[in-house]
């Protein structure tokens, strides 16, 4: 049951991962793009968005009916979509269709079309899903939460401001195409039922003469302030909690990464408990952790009836704040337990270990096997998540809410 | 690569259902319990939802933090859930944990306290969860299409109403338990790296002593109004339409699954083209089958700004109606590729296969394999789908709609 994973970094920087799965019949591709909503220029805020849209809207020798409609032969269930860093296009279908799709994929990351005629079609779009986040207050004060907490630009939304699409261009579109479509730092992986010798050979045609520079580092902007309220008449109020942690990098961070599940990781939890099953406070109240390259933050949301936010919101605090106080043995095992069956789940599936693949490059420049992982989550213990937990403790919170009224965090 | 598939129906009625994957690590578990919201008394609606949340709360020798860690430290992810006909058990982990996680569904199923202490905090968690929808336009209008395309109880909804809930006794939801959960109708599958004859003798041995008879037939209440609009401020308009088509067991069926995804099932299918990639028209739009035993409905949604809401609609209904006009082959070839990728991905994961199993036992009587699947979906032609849609034309349509105005169906 041992995978075989395969690397190949190509002379121009693309760097291509696959994993040989024998007993499936599908395969998933996975491209990182290094081409994510933090190179948004501040005056077209959106644009990468827009930018994957287009993008699919003809390429090579097909205009964009032709492209949708000979990715849709090959079964491919697939997306694109923009995040902070990079620009992600995934497919999954079967393996023998593996190679069509790539040679379809050649010409969507290299020869779009960026066509004229569809930029306002796109445009339209791209206001709608940004109008529509008014409507969806449970995403809108996560969105709201990245903005109080990191500076420009990685405080970025992929949906981007209305003037910034409003201004957008179909030559501009195709400048940040040229500026950010390159193979340095560009991840292909692919996992399922596949080759690698014949993988790795028709990656190099397809893509080993792809020329460009990666992009120069982006500088960040001064250190927004930490509250916020949005006021909106609405039955629950919408409560949004982040503080820093360790990156994935980070010696510490298999501790940090358990720390966050002994908040939130399962139905015995303590916000589950807390928050949830002791008081009724919240219907929806979870935590989670999510790193950058070089930070890491913890999220927490609850979302409660506007007459019982502010105690949702005092205990979501008091179990925070209580977190380095330590953490029991019981608890720990629980978390390890609930770490392994994820971790069972993202190794039999070949959609889950093309996103591994590339993110763990991505993050650590290799990819973790199994058995180190799974001996990492052996290796948690109250000890060293007590020991993590006071040298990063949660603190220095920043909160933002969203309802008819803004609640108070008690020191 | 042929799946071993094993069934057994015990006296009392309930039935075993088993696919063995030796290529897996994990199983995923699925309890179908037909005690779904269409249960619920008119007067007391929602009480299948509060059900579901107080059982979990101590059962057999565990109260409900005992119960909680037991399952937490099989590393089980899991969840209860109430449907329209069943309240579903789902549980996944890796295989060697099954058999334990068996031991506590019993007590769960059968010998739950659903003690009084807690019945005020799941009361609370249900009426948040019921206020919620106020905030979710997109699941609120889909809702609203349900009453008014069913006649009561099909419309139920599993949040029930505000009155339901609020009269709920502790005495009350232990009668709904004793009424409703029963062996006769219930369905357990397990799939994944599991053997049949132990899970037959501890299937057995848990339930084959549990009694109860089945629930009487429903009675169902007058049609309701088709059309619907609900005035909220947004800014979005959030549009639904239901129309019928045919059950999962007729002889029609893979020509409306056919038809359906010739509308929405891939990028270049109908809705996609033609309401959001040449018009811009809207971010979101689908259509979706759904069936019950002895009918079933084709349910369409969009969300759009609400200035292109109304052109929108008239997209949607022009494409709805010109769907009998026949389709063409390279559409049907397209829906086969994806319905194959599909089933693929629905092949190779232990969760879904747990799903399929209950569910096509609960429909059909019997598990489809593989092959018949592939067969039925070889089997579409532009000539089956074409008569269906003849017979059985996309026309009386229900259309419920959110937003600031309300929207007119042009004939």
């Amino acid at each position: 049951m041992q995978p075989q994973v395969y690397q190949h970094t190509f002379p121009n920087g693309l760097t291509l991962l696959a994993e040989r799965m024998e007993h499936v019949r599908s395969a998933a591709l996975n491209f990182l793009v290094p081409a994510g909503c933090v190179y948004d220029p501040p005056e077209r805020l959106g644009i990468a968005a827009v930018l994957a849209d287009l993008i699919t809207r003809g390429a090579g020798e097909r205009d964009s009916r032709e492209l949708s409609l000979a990715l849709d032969n090959l079964g491919l269930d697939r997306n694109e979509s923009v995040g902070l860093m990079h620009t992600r296009f995934w497919g999954f279908t079967l393996a023998r269709n593996i190679p069509a799709a790539l040679e379809i994929y050649a010409d969507i990351l290299r020869r779009p079309h960026l066509p004229d005629e569809e930029v306002d079609a796109v445009k339209a779009l791209a206001l709608q899903d940004l109008r529509g986040l008014e409507d969806e207050p449970r995403s809108k004060v996560l969105v709201e939460l990245r903005r109080h907490y990191y500076p420009t630009p990685l405080s970025n939304d992929h949906r981007g401001t209305v003037e910034g699409i409003a201004d957008l261009t179909a030559e501009g579109i195709r400048e940040q195409h040229r500026r950010l479509f390159h193979p340095a730092g560009t991840i292909l992986s692919v996992a399922g039922n596949i080759e690698w010798q014949p993988l790795l050979e028709q990656v190099g045609r397809l893509f080993g003469d792809w020329n460009g520079k990666a992009e120069t580092p982006i500088a960040c902007g001064p250190q927004p302030e930490k509250l916020g309220h949005i006021a909106k008449d609405l039955e629950q109020t919408q409560i949004g909690i982040a503080y820093d942690s360790v990156p994935i990098g980070d010696p510490d961070y298999y501790a940090a990464l358990g720390a966050v599940n002994v908040l939130s990781g399962n139905m015995s939890s303590r916000l589950f408990t807390e928050v949830r099953e002791k008081e009724g406070l919240c219907y929806a109240v979870w935590a989670t952790y999510h790193t950058l390259k070089d930070r890491a933050r913890v999220i927490c949301y609850a979302g409660s009836r506007n007459e019982r936010a502010q105690r949702t919101l005092d205990v979501l605090l008091r179990e925070l704040r209580r977190l380095p106080e330590g953490v029991e043995s019981d608890e720990v095992e629980r978390v390890q337990a609930g770490l392994k069956s994820s971790l069972i789940m993202q190794q039999e599936s070949t959609a889950g270990r093309a996103l591994s693949l590339a993110s763990d490059w991505y993050y650590l420049g290799r990819v973790r096997s199994f058995d180190e992982l799974q001996a990492a989550i052996d290796g948690l213990t109250p000890g060293n998540i007590g020991e993590h937990l006071r040298r990063c403790p949660p603190r220095d919170f920043t909160l933002v809410t969203l309802g008819p009224k803004p609640l108070t965090a008690a020191d």
